[in-house]
């Protein structure tokens, strides 16, 4: 046994999970503790989550199975990921007031080893929301699925599912980039406005008004050559439909399935051996070696406008579990963070 | 209106289809027809056809749909892929004798322009149907499907399903020779027997009495690397729920599916995400510039006893379409042909 630690006089308030949701998660499935923050050891760096981000694979990571991460045991601290500032540190390669961004979890102080832990860097002009609005984890999957997988040529149509959610805006505006036609599928006519309008997206869809399939086959006359998917269900199928020879299907996540007690297939699957079809599913972490490559760009891209990025801020780690739902909710434009604590200055 | 074609005193008996099918075929989709040959003009070619090759694919041709060729319009002769003798020619590139492979279709005479037609070697102690039994469309489907898809290094596991098949017997039998572990699915003991003992696979499943989720896990204890794809439907999912990091699906065929109304499409097709999985469908014909790569290599392992074929066939062209329902029947081992008329000595 190990022997208990010290504890200081600061409190930690968490979330952790109570409970394997059935469907859309409730409250209920997390319990709210306090606990006295531990004193560190050598080796250990305390951080404070500034940001928490809510993604959708925070519902997978829920359930009572292994997935490209082990799976949460019941009484743990909710799995997220965080920027976090350092507030002490007896770890030779972190010093108090680094910025850090890893999987720090529904908390407001995490002690950390520093294994997983990125420094990031402070750029003048660009708050720390861009680092989870338009790089870290949402910014280099939009950039590393669409680039890698999707290869993107000039004068092509990429179509991007969940189009107005943190990384589908970020993924078709990196397609205008490359000159891609680009058409978004959203569910609502906001978003579709904002996609357009602000992101320059060549068409939207509202998926909620609008037969996907009538309007793809309207909006992309040359078929689709590469699918940025986040939904899965009849979006997938649709785009299947229009897919063209050699089209590519990055497949990112499928969010209309994550709720669901028996999900359902393209049931139109074997039409990409007609089409001689890609599909290739990814996690952003594989890319972790380029990930210093993606930053540099993205962050040319942003001090250039050419890539826009919004932030849905929540405030307060208490509404972090109600919150998540907005996403499978559609609720959210852009990124969904939680506030959890102040950012720096 | 073009004048009518000279005739020749030569019958020419074939199959036309009358009807799009419901489900299996029935030789009502047909019918036969009886018609003097055309005399020849210049630049063409007759040709006799010999063995005439039934495929999977046939049945989706039937359908009111374009595919990777377009759809057949009701009346045309049956589409299919034979090996023919030319018996005249007026082309230059083409003589009397020469052996040839095309989409000749189904009936006894054909006249060509010479677009499509490949002509075959005569190889010493191989008989004309190893080019339907071990290359042509088969053995380069299987050859390049595994290789160029499948990238199996040694050591790794493969699936085949319809593994008895003509695809998959070939499919199978490369992955041993690249030192892959290979697990065949099939519809029979005596198939199962017939692949492990003869062609050397490491196991066989009998799908129909046994339950393959279980069985891939008992027969793949490291997980599936690489899975030849030949049925799709619930075979598909067993084999996705048990593919490992980075597995390949090469993406070949979905027979379970060709005669259902309503297909269904795998239903954990998310699990490809958090496997970074690869899905990716292809047409052989996509490889023809690389035809004789494979040829070579096959004709090797040929004389080496390396690779084996074994053909199903079925005596006269009167009996196709009876004989192509032993492919969804699952009747066949090895590659299903119709002997048309008898081969040059």
């Amino acid at each position: 046994m190990n022997p208990s630690p010290k504890l200081t006089s600061r409190l930690n308030r968490q979330w952790r999970i109570a409970a394997r949701p059935d469907g859309l998660v409730k409250e209920s499935d997390f319990v709210w503790r306090e606990e006295a923050v531990p004193a560190l050891q050598d080796g250990q760096i305390l951080v404070r989550n500034v940001y928490l981000s809510l993604d959708p694979t925070n519902r997978v990571w829920m359930n009572d199975a292994d997935t490209y991460l082990p799976k949460l045991p019941l009484g743990a601290v909710m799995r997220g990921v965080t920027i976090a500032v350092v507030e002490e540190s007896r770890h030779p390669e972190f010093r108090a007031g680094d910025i850090v961004q890893g999987l720090c979890g529904w908390q407001e102080y995490s002690v950390e080893s520093g294994a997983g832990l990125v420094k990031l860097p402070r750029i003048p002009g660009l708050s720390l929301t861009a680092f989870f609005g338009a790089m870290g984890h949402i910014g280099f999957t939009s950039y590393f699925g669409l680039l890698d997988i999707g290869q993107p040529k000039e004068g092509e149509t990429l179509v991007v599912s969940a189009a107005a959610g943190a990384v589908g805006s970020i993924a078709g505006q990196i397609g205008k980039i490359k000159g891609c036609r680009v058409v978004g599928i959203a569910g609502s006519d906001d978003k579709c406005q904002w996609i357009t309008s602000e992101l320059g997206f060549d068409a939207a869809i509202n998926y909620k008004k609008e037969n996907v399939l009538d309007a793809l086959n309207h909006h992309c006359p040359n078929g689709i050559d590469i699918d940025f998917e986040n939904v899965g269900g009849n979006i997938l199928e649709a785009v299947i439909q229009n897919l063209n020879l050699h089209g590519r299907i990055v497949l990112c996540g499928m969010i209309s399935q994550y709720n669901q007690a028996v999900p359902s297939g393209p049931r139109n699957f074997a039409n990409l051996i007609a089409k001689r079809g890609l599909v290739k599913g990814f996690i952003v972490f594989d890319y972790a070696a380029r990930y210093n490559e993606a930053a540099a760009e993205i962050i040319r891209w942003l001090s250039e406008g050419k890539l826009k990025y919004r932030v849905d801020m929540i405030e307060g780690l208490r509404n972090a579990p109600t919150a998540l739902n907005r996403l499978f909710e559609g609720a959210n434009t852009g990124k969904l963070l939680v506030r959890v604590s102040e950012e720096p200055s």
